[in-house]
């Protein structure tokens, strides 16, 4: 199987990172997309996924699979033993829910405000930019992290007791949010305990 | 089990749908949260669901899962034969990948227009809006509906041959699109075809 993306981004980190926990990064050969030169937005690219953005896993029979959360459904199940998306329906439930508010409150908050609140990617790629939604993307991004802060203060991860993509998803957004120059709050010891914790596993560190 | 709702509402409908098809609707108890009123906002609520949004399920341990997708995966597969979520890697890969189109290009796309370039909900529960970022919405939803056609144009369902959760999710997004007043071009055959299947599934029609 083959993934489009490009090299420390930080939807294709999530991607990455979910490979590596899987044993699997030497499964895949990488295709890099030059984003920043605008060739996630040219015809070919488009064709693979329509909403012009990487990552994208391309299967041998040429199925494409975009969105991150997508793409780790596969790879977690394709040897048949998921670790990162659940193996019981409240398993699954929980995980995806809190997937899902790691994307939404935490991850998308701060390409909302990266995308429209500063340059992003430059003026040949921002071709719309709303800098007051951009600031209220930030303000949620930071609310974000405090309801995640309060949520690691009686459980190991995001999801419970076991690592899931929820975490990777919620590791990778502080890392945007340093790059977009958000100030994560000093004052949330147990966010800042769990992302040391996650930024140590072998498979974050190979990835 | 019980499920907090609106009855009427788009993201409660979802859920709904989910539950007549699996012909489950009858194994939980739903509490009415009077949205419009604002009671979703009140403590009691809120320590269920941090984001402050219906649907929400309750388990009998008393595990809270909010989120549409993740209510819908329990849902599923609770009773060991998932029907709408997908069974392989492959399956559950392209089900979710058709569903976050859904959400993002459509059900959320006309809800941000909802809520900030019309009155939304009323001045009580619309606290902020921006009227640029609706109007967005709405064209990034008008441009869903012309891509989703061009999906339904060679395939019976969002996913592929058979009905699945983003069929449900766009299904409801085009009631929510009715509701805010946002035309559906009639140029889009493929689409209202596939929405009056939809609408005439017994479990659509029971919901
Ligand atoms: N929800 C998508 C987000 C993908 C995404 O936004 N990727 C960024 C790179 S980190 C991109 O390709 N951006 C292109 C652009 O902004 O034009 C996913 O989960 O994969
Ligand atoms: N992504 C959420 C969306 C939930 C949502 O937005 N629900 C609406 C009702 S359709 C709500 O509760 N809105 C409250 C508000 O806007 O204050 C899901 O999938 O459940």
């Amino acid at each position: 199987m083959k993934i489009y993306d490009f090299k420390g981004f930080p939807n294709p980190a999530r991607v990455r990172i979910a490979l590596a926990e899987k044993g699997m990064t030497d499964r895949v050969e990488f295709v890099s997309v030059n984003v920043p030169a605008g060739e996630h937005k040219l015809p070919a690219f488009v064709a693979k996924n329509p909403s012009a953005a990487v990552p994208v896993l391309e299967l041998d029979d040429g199925t494409t699979i975009a969105e991150c959360t997508a793409i780790t459904e596969y790879i977690d199940n394709i040897d048949g033993t998921p670790t990162l998306t659940g193996v019981t329906a409240k398993e699954r439930a929980v995980i995806q829910m809190m997937q899902r508010r790691a994307e939404a409150e935490l991850m998308d908050a701060v390409g909302t405000y990266f995308h429209h609140a500063t340059p992003g990617l430059g003026a040949k790629i921002e071709l719309y930019q709303n800098r007051e939604w951009g600031e209220k993307s930030r303000d949620r991004a930071i609310a974000g992290m405090r309801y995640f802060d309060r949520v690691l203060g009686t459980q190991a991860y995001l999801a419970g007791e076991n690592f899931s993509m929820a975490d990777i998803t919620a590791f990778v957004g502080l890392g945007f949010a340093d790059f977009a120059k958000i100030a994560i709050p000093a004052d949330l010891p147990h966010l800042h305990a769990w992302r040391a914790r996650i930024a140590a596993r072998p498979g974050v560190m190979a990835s």
